[in-house]
This record gives C-alpha cells, structure tokens and sequence, in this order.
C-alpha cells in the first residue's frame, strides 16, 4: 500500500510551461479537444538489454490528488511577465481551482521487463490536462525505472546472493531515497536500510551496527560483546575498524558467546581493503571458528561490475550492501524518458496523427494511439518480440513488425501474444488495482527469468503498417 | 522561509542501525554520554576547487520535527531478530516515544564556500541521539550541497548569463527534484521551471511553451501566433521544432505582430542541433528583423563544459536552460560526506579523543571538537587559509598550519580571522536565525567573488597542535 507522505497540495510539481501552455489551449479554445501523449525512453540505460518498469503506483497517487487548491491558486496570481503584469487570467485560475481529472491513462505494470520506444504509460485526455501530467508523470516513472533497472542489474551480479539496499545517507534527497528503496525492491533487491522505506512500503529493513558504535568502547571485543547482549538476534559484526582479520576473530569469540546464550551469530561484514582476500581469510576463520553457516557480508562503493569481479576473483561473499552506487545509479543517473504526442482530435472528433521530426532517425517520435504487443511461443511462453502498433489503424492479423534494428521479421502465426498496456484510469477516476510491493518484485524476477533466455538482440519494432503511416507523414512533413 | 511538506513523520528517515544502535546504548547503559560527530567530505565534489555548503535550513526543520509518534513506535515493534523475536525492547520503544531533542549543533551557514575535510555540522549530543541524527543530515546535506557546487560551476561558465534550472522532469523523485531546485538557486541559478519550488522557497519560475504546442497546431506560425495572443507578456518561441532557421523567421513575424498589440518579443529559445551556429544565425535574423535585444536561449544537455565549449565556438546565447545534467550532478551523482566521531565524554564527564583509522591516511578522521578557523588578509578581506582547530586544546595565538598538502605554513600575525561553525541548535532547541533564500544566494556570490583571487591551491589544513594530537593517537592504535 502506498501512503502520500507530502502534506501539502504536490498540484504544483510541474513545470511552469505546462501551466502556460495551459492557460494558452484554454484562451484559444482548444483546451478540450482530446489528444494522445506516449511516455517513452529511447536508448536502454546502462547500455544494458532491458528496463524494469516502475513507478506506477506513486504515479497513479499523484493523479488521483491533482486537485489546484487555493494556495496553489493565490500563488500561481503573484506570478507576473515581462511587463509587470500577471502571467495567468482570473478565467483560467478559476477553471484550474475546479479542475478535476478526467484522463484515461493505460500503462505497463510495474515490474514488466520493458525496451526502448514502447509506451510505459499512455495518456488519454483534454491538452490541458494531458499537458499537466507530463512532469510529474516523467518525473516520477523516470527515476524509479531507472532504478528498477539498476537494481536488477546489480541482483543479477550477484545471482543468489541477497543484495541489501543501504543507500539513504547519499540519496537525492529524502524521497530521492525512499523512492529509490522502493525501486530497488522492485528490482530484486531482498530488504533495504531506510527505516521509513520500510514503514510506508512493507519492505524488509536490515541494519546492524556501524565503525561508530565499535569506536565509542574501549576496545573492539567489548563493543561487540556489549552489542550481542543488547540485540543477540541481529548479530552481523562489522569487523573492519581496526584491524580485520582480528576483528574475525573477535566475532568468532563472541559467536561462541552468543550460543550460551543460545543464539547464533550471523555473520560479518567486511567494508574495507580487498574484500576478495579478506573474505576468504573470514571464512577459513569462521569455519575453523565452528561458524561455517555464519554469512559475509560487504559493502563499500559495489555495483554490479565490482560484484562480478568480486566473484571472479573467488570472494566467499554471501550478502552484499549495495549504496550510493545503486540509489543514484552513479553511471547513469538518469533515464532520458519523455513524453510525446502521438494524436489529436481535429474539431470534427477525428483523430490526427502527429510526430516530432528530429535530425537524428532514432528521435523522431511514433504516431498514433500505441499499444505494446508481446508476442510468445505458445509452446515454452519465451517472449518472441515485441510490436508497437496504432490502435486507429492496426489489424489483428498484421504480423510484420520492422525491427528498430533494421530487420523485417514475420511473427508465426501460431504465436500467442498479451498487450503490455493496461487500463489504469477511465474518465479520471482509478480502475486498477494496484498489486502489493512483494507481488510486483516477484513479477519482476518471473520476468527476468523469461527474458533470460532470450537471444541479446530481442525482437522489437513497429507493426508494418504503422511504420508505412511514420513514413508517410515524415514525408508530409518533409516535402 | 522552509515548508515541512511532508504529511508523515519523518522520524524513520533513517538506517536500521542508527535504531539498533541507539538500543544497544540504551541497553549497556552509556546512552546518556556526550559525543561529538562531524559531517565533512573528504574529496571536492566534481574535481573542482569547493563546494557551496547548502541543505542547513531543510536539516533544521527535520530536526525540530524529529519525534517518534504512535504509527513509528508500533511499526518498530514488529520488526524482528533471526529468532523471530521483537527486535526492539518495550523499555527502549517507551523511550522513543518520549524522545524530545537535546542536541547542541553547530554548522557552516548555507553559500558558505567549503573545503574537504572542514565540518559542514558539528553535532554533540548523548550518543543515542547522535547516531540517530547521522543519516538524515547526510541525506540533506549532501545532495544540497552537491548541487549547490554544481550550479555554481554551470553559472560560473555562464559568466553575467542567466542559468534557469530546468530538472524536474529527470530529478531523482519528488523532492530530488525539490531540493535540487533550492539547491541549484542557492549555487547561483536565475530561475527555475519547478512552480512548486517557487511556491514553497519562493524562488523565481521561469517557462513559455514546449514543442507539443507547436505541434498541436497545423503550423509553427499559427502555434507561435496563438501564444503571443493568449501570454503575450511571456514569449520565448521555442523554434526548432521543424526547421531552426524558419523557426526563427516566424518568431520575428510573431514579433512584429506582439509590438503592435504593446508587447514585446523576449527571445527565441533553441533545443537541438548546432547551438553554436544556429545561435549565431538566429542572431543575425533576429537583429535584422528589428529584435536586437531578443534573448537567445538554450538548452538541451548542457552543463559548464558544454556551455564552455559553446562560448568558446563564438555562440551568441545569453540565457542557459540547464536540466538533468546540474539537477543529477551527472558526472558525480553524489558527494561522499561522512559522519564520524571526534570525541566521546567518560564515566568522569571528560572528553576522550576517538579517531576512525583507515590505510588510506586521507580516510583518517580528525579527533576533538572541531571548528574551522579562516584567517583574512585584514586589508583586502581575501581570505589566505582555513585551518581545522581543537576546542578542547587550541590556544587562540597557535599559527601553524599543517596542510592537508603537506606543507606546513605560519599564518600572518596580523591576520583577521573568523569561525565558520556557528550555534545551531542549544540543548534542542533552534537559536539560529534562518537568512532568506535570496540571501543565502547573495552569499554565494559574494563567496565565491572573494574566492575568485585566491590561487588554486588554497591552504587548508589542521593547527599544528591538533595534528600532533591526531599522530599521536595513531601511533596509540598502532602500537
């Protein structure tokens, strides 16, 4: 369950260009006509093959309370142009103070692995309104995406291992790290750090003890041993802050402790030096020691690549802690996501495509009223492409698809297929029922499992005759 | 003036082991001794000179805020060990809950210009209280002050150019996007396109009109025209929707018609291809059509390298429109700040110097109560150096500083000097007068002007006597 944490009206998290551009279709008459906006991203992030969706949650909170109420209206009145005057008409702040949501939005379910081009979220309504979505939409689906994906990314490094999302102290600021706790959930990761993460989500929350708590006692065995009698059922001792291979053993000492108490230690964590060797001193001296099912634990500056080469290098490392590296995706920090209008309905209620031309092939934008088709075996369930395709113009039959690769493919005609965007708002009010936290990561690994055996180059691209309609209005707009 | 727009306690914003922790104080009984914690960062952010310490007035309203209310203390009492047992005590929850702070904390003023190692915040407080403070400080303190650096490079490379700071859209989460925003106009930006933002921190908004108006419309003209009508006090055509150079041509026409109805055209604004050229083109259109003082704006990945280099190519853009790059801090997505303990009270009410060793002697932290010193040129006001000095053993003559360089100096006898650590909060309580945002801006540029004849070496370092202090314990640990 997702509780809005913000006590105050969010109405006005947007830019202020959307606010313009509102009073702008209001005053010239066309606010109401009905237009189409796709959210898509175009280049997958960490030159990686796939993205996780998410945010969709938190996205349909944020709809749900778009309400202007009358600070936001008394603020946007102060503002002023050029000439002193102000920006907005008492007309337009009118109808913003009464405006209620009347969108229909169709999106991708969290969790859903997701390519470059396809329509994570697909917004129906008045330009007004549809303008209004934009920021917050991009907003929110971008970063959480982006950090879905990283988290995925990083859980795959470390295949069995439990990863623990420790991030907090480096975020983006304070939903920057709650956001990012939930996102790295969805994405794999088994229990995060942030207290309140855990609160407001459901997310399992980890924690043991830090350099601190080792430093504030006089010498490195009492602080553990003062730590077991306080909390004897959450032992991982970091054993880094003097010197490690001692502070091994002080663990295995207190380990012992602790059985006569008749609990178990649980492990160490290890946050400096090279934690390859350092970790299979460890586990030579825990097994000795007699605690041959105590984990190791490390953390300090991983990602996926450092996993991996931990790995590589023979670590014994059981658990990782994963930060800033993950909760800022520190190699790419954001997911160029945008918003593009796909059609708009003429003054007779026709739908007319539009696209953006751009110089660069890859960002001009698909027309129509998108729709995703996934296309399976029906034999093993394995994902064979994925089409986009126009809903104004698509047949059920057509079956070509024109890669985004350059390749033209037939899909069997005997292959089964699902449409990844589904209803989430009809004239404004919710209709989808949002599945819980732990549900929509098991999703994502079910997904991953799927698409783990697909070929790196998966299939995707535009139905045959939606790519024939881009072409021909490039054309138009060309000549 | 700083909103608290969180409807939720905060209280949680924290890591599990600040909480496990503060039991094991509570527990051994040393929860009521007085320690002291530092927040510094070790490494200039982005390969610069400084930072611009920002984020002190969010962090003030988080610790005024900080209570554990009813809904906190029932979720930690159902968080459990590896036994399945509570992890939390009654007795301990029964403290939480009547937790009120009592906290002495001293801090650097936000748009104070900042080196490493220098406490941004000087936390004393009973160590319980001190451990939970860590990681919301660090959270707040360190992307404000990320991106307050950050700003000030982009508008340093803007030089007497407005910077808008267009982010929202790709901040990471609602209030990365939020505090990223006061961030970036503490840091120097004009503007920003967040309206929430400029609603809750009363910062300047900025925005006119995307590339989905003009294409609602059946031509660039007509959208332009359409604009100028309906916000005729607020026109920066955006013209590189379909063809830059035309776009220009129609922006001069929409000019002469806003002229006739009293209005005036205020810029153009480019979003793709070659700035460079296509600004000095626009130029030349816009000059000849009667618009010389027209504003070229830009925008479209920029950061100071990019807007550098643009300079550097002749191009004639006088405002930047800087998003992603500056609101994420791309190539450096968060700032390293610590939290580490300088001194811990004995059983006697003494003070006992506590440092964190590490192989890395940068990672070494300084021992004592630390205040920052900086020693001015009494004639000029340039400041010469920052030294680190110990409250429990610096004398007010010591002039010697050991620089984190390497080079030992003696300061000027006649030097002037300051503090940069001022009272923040006395025994919980806030006594600190939070300047205006725009104030705090005003320092910013103040700063980094006195900075800006200071050689790029600028000497920093600890008093002598503190650093024999400091070798004196590591060789204490050592041996």
């Amino acid at each position: 369950m997702l509780t809005n944490i913000y006590g105050t009206s969010l109405s006005l998290l947007t830019d202020l260009y959307q606010l313009t551009m509102a009073q702008g279709y209001f005053k010239a008459g066309v606010a109401h006509r009905q237009a189409v906006f796709h959210l898509f991203y175009r280049k997958q992030p960490f030159k990686g093959k796939y993205a996780i969706a998410c945010g969709l949650e938190y996205a349909i909170d944020y709809i749900k309370n778009l309400r202007f109420d009358s600070s936001d209206i008394d603020y946007l009145a102060t503002l002023t142009g050029a000439d002193k005057k102000p920006l907005f008409e008492a007309d337009f702040l009118n109808y913003l103070a009464h405006f209620e949501p009347t969108c229909h939005i169709d999106a991708i379910p969290e969790g859903t692995v997701v390519f470059a081009h396809e329509p994570l979220v697909r917004v129906q309504a008045n330009l007004l309104e549809a303008q209004l979505l934009e920021t917050p939409l991009l907003n929110i689906i971008n970063f959480q995406t982006l950090i879905a994906t990283k988290a995925a990314r990083v859980c795959e490094a470390a295949g069995a291992d439990a990863v623990l999302e420790f991030g907090l102290r480096r975020a983006q600021g304070i939903d920057g790290g709650l956001a990012a706790s939930r996102a790295a959930y969805v994405g794999g990761c088994a229990a995060t750090s942030n207290v309140l993460a855990g609160k407001l989500f459901g997310i399992p929350v980890k924690g043991t003890h830090a350099h601190s708590w080792v430093m504030c006692f006089d010498t490195e065995l009492e602080a553990f041993e003062t730590y077991a009698r306080a909390l004897p059922n959450n032992c991982i001792f970091l054993v880094d802050t003097y010197d490690t291979v001692e502070g091994v053993h002080n663990a295995v000492k207190v380990g012992k402790m602790l059985r006569q108490m008749g609990h178990e230690l649980l492990g160490i964590r290890l946050d400096s030096g090279n934690l390859a060797d350092l970790s299979i001193k460890a586990r030579q001296i825990l097994d000795q020691g007699g605690f041959p099912d105590a984990v190791i634990a490390a953390s300090n500056d991983l990602d996926e690549y450092r996993i991996a080469e931990l790995k590589a290098q023979g670590a014994t490392i059981g658990m990782w802690g994963v930060g800033t590296n993950l909760v800022t995706a520190q190699d790419q920090p954001a997911l160029g996501g945008v918003y593009k209008v796909g059609a708009i309905q003429n003054d007779r209620g026709d739908w007319v495509y539009r696209i953006k031309l751009s110089e660069e092939a890859v960002k001009t934008s698909n027309p129509g009223i998108l729709q995703v088709k996934r296309f399976f075996d029906p034999k093993t369930g394995i994902p064979l492409a994925d089409m986009l395709i126009d809903e104004l113009s698509y047949a059920d039959t057509e079956n070509e698809l024109v890669g985004f690769d350059g390749i033209n493919r037939l899909i069997y005609p005997d292959a089964q297929s699902e449409t990844l965007l589904h209803p989430i708002f009809r004239n404004g009010k919710p209709v989808y029922q949002n599945p819980t936290l732990a549900q929509i990561r098991s999703r994502t690994r079910q997904q991953l499992a799927l698409f783990g055996s697909v070929q790196h180059s998966y299939p995707t691209g535009l139905a045959a005759g939606l790519h024939r309609i881009k072409q021909e209005l490039m054309q138009g707009y060309l000549t």
